[in-house]
């Protein structure tokens, strides 16, 4: 029953949602809210916003109509978006802040007196922040544990993963409404019990990239062939399951401990193999020159791999748009 | 031109498989080797090994089958299956060896001297081995750079990836005649450069795993919640793009390069903060006990996650169903 409540609940009580900071990361996520039938103010100081922010919009709603969400609101002439440059007034009647300010302690700071001053009591605050945790965003703010990191894996509007980690001795309520207001939005929130630099998906994303330059800068494979290997066995496994549930399963009948008695000790001895490289200049050229290598320009390669992308979370059934819209 | 003679070659050419060790892996390959049109001799010593291989092709037709491969000669009645327990004569007649005989050194430099003095000068001789470099197995052999690495991702009938591994000095022929057999049954085989140990896609798995036992560890997610983060975040990613080219288009038009300048320091900042867990006893106590809670049985996870790969498979188009069917 509480499921059913966290899942229906936050489509009556969440109808607007201040985007503060409209980069990359905000203009998806304002996407994201739009084609779920929230109401959106931006709020981002530079003067080119709006046709930024349009613009934005328009290359992202093709993408999220393949999805199966209503994109109507993404438009120009969209009733649901509108613009405030000052935070005092943006925030005022939100019910969500999401922040995607410059990963600058400093401003995200002065933002969140800001944004906590201007915002309603119930409102549920969110930063986007990849790097700086919320505890030290927060030390500028009256009631530090009401803020939040909801950290999505970009873009935001495709990409189900959001992180969500509260500071430390955060009432549970807080971290509840976040987590609720992320899945009525079709997004899978996933909650660390406690702060660690870069959290966890960046963190395994490292480790394995890691010993990808390792690889590479040996000689052993190109960039390409690397990416290949990857694509063709454990990036389609764990599409469908993670780490631990491959070893578990690779187990047989016994399952991740039979795996961990069997193949423990050679895992072990690999992992004191693995490589610890630099990203020296030598190795920085290396991998900018392969990177040339690829088949298309950066904006070729990224539509190709968007269309994969969606055929993949349509196959899954993993779309973003398992949440009713809102009113 | 070149492309198409590999492709189209190899089912002229090639006819006829001798399967070496048949557990779990040469079970999956004779599979697939069959739905490929091809014959197949089981050489496995076990006496009860005809029973056993039935019952492992019966429990992978339907998965081949979903996969729009003809599944016929994997039925109990099959004329394209047979079984000898001796190596000489199983492999006189063969195109191909794949060897997936038992991870000793001595067991496979002996198992490869027989294969050598039985096979046919022309054939393929690959062995599956994940641990044993081909260099170390092939010094029982006369010709031992005949011998590669055709190294599956389990399972061979489902994960498209094949290391292929030659040794040092090796004849170009000898592997491109590999990398075109593996390809005619629908496999993604890649070459490496030279013999790691690990090869790439288990160095890589072994590098983000261990960051996961790491995080596990620490109490920042449990095992389930760590999967849960993978599969919508980098699984998802890297199933349709490898990881230099998701930082290739992480980086904007600059591509790799840019992204280098803007994020190297970031990522390297990460990298010196990664876990270096062990297996002790409290930690393998700690993963064995989360693994309990998974939401099934070994049996019914494995079910649920094949299907999810299958359904991922014919989405993306890489089903092993690219190669024609030989005669």
């Amino acid at each position: 029953m509480a499921a059913i409540e966290l899942e229906l609940g936050p489509v009556d009580r969440y109808h607007q949602v201040a985007v503060v900071g409209a980069g990359v990361i905000g203009v998806s996520w304002a996407a994201l809210f739009l084609a779920h039938g929230l109401r959106v103010t931006i709020c981002d100081p530079r003067p080119d916003i709006e046709r930024r922010v349009r613009a934005g919009l328009r290359e992202i709603a093709p993408t999220l109509a393949q999805l199966d969400l209503p994109v109507g609101s993404l438009g120009d002439d969209s009733a649901a978006l509108r613009f405030d440059p000052l935070v005092a007034t943006a925030v005022a009647t939100a019910d969500v802040v999401q922040e995607n300010g410059p990963e600058q302690l400093a401003v995200k700071q002065q933002l969140w007196a800001e944004i906590e001053r201007g915002a309603s009591p119930e409102a549920v605050l969110a930063s986007s922040s990849s790097s700086i945790p919320a505890s030290a965003m927060g030390e500028s703010m009256r009631e530090p544990a009401r803020l939040v990191i909801g950290h999505p894996f970009n873009p935001p509007h495709l990409v189900p993963l959001v992180e969500v980690v509260p500071v430390k001795g955060a009432d549970a309520a807080v971290v509840e409404r976040a987590v609720a207001f992320y899945r009525a939005v079709g997004k899978r929130p996933q909650v660390l019990a406690h702060e660690i630099p870069g959290f966890v998906a960046n963190r395994l994303q490292a480790a394995l990239f890691r010993e990808a330059v390792y690889l590479v800068a040996q000689g052993v494979v190109t960039e390409q062939e690397l990416d290949e290997v990857v694509t063709s066995s454990v990036g389609l496994r764990w599409a469908v399951a993670g780490p631990f549930q491959t070893f578990h399963l690779g187990g047989g009948p016994g399952g991740l401990s039979e795996f961990l008695v069997h193949l423990g000790p050679a895992l072990v001895a690999l992992w004191s193999q693995l490589g610890a490289p630099s990203l020296d200049d030598p190795t920085t050229e290396l991998l900018a020159a392969q990177a040339a290598h690829f088949d298309g320009t950066v904006a070729e390669l990224a539509q190709r791999r968007d269309e994969a992308q969606i055929r993949l979370l349509r196959a899954l059934g993993g779309t973003p748009s398992d949440a009713t819209p809102g009113p």
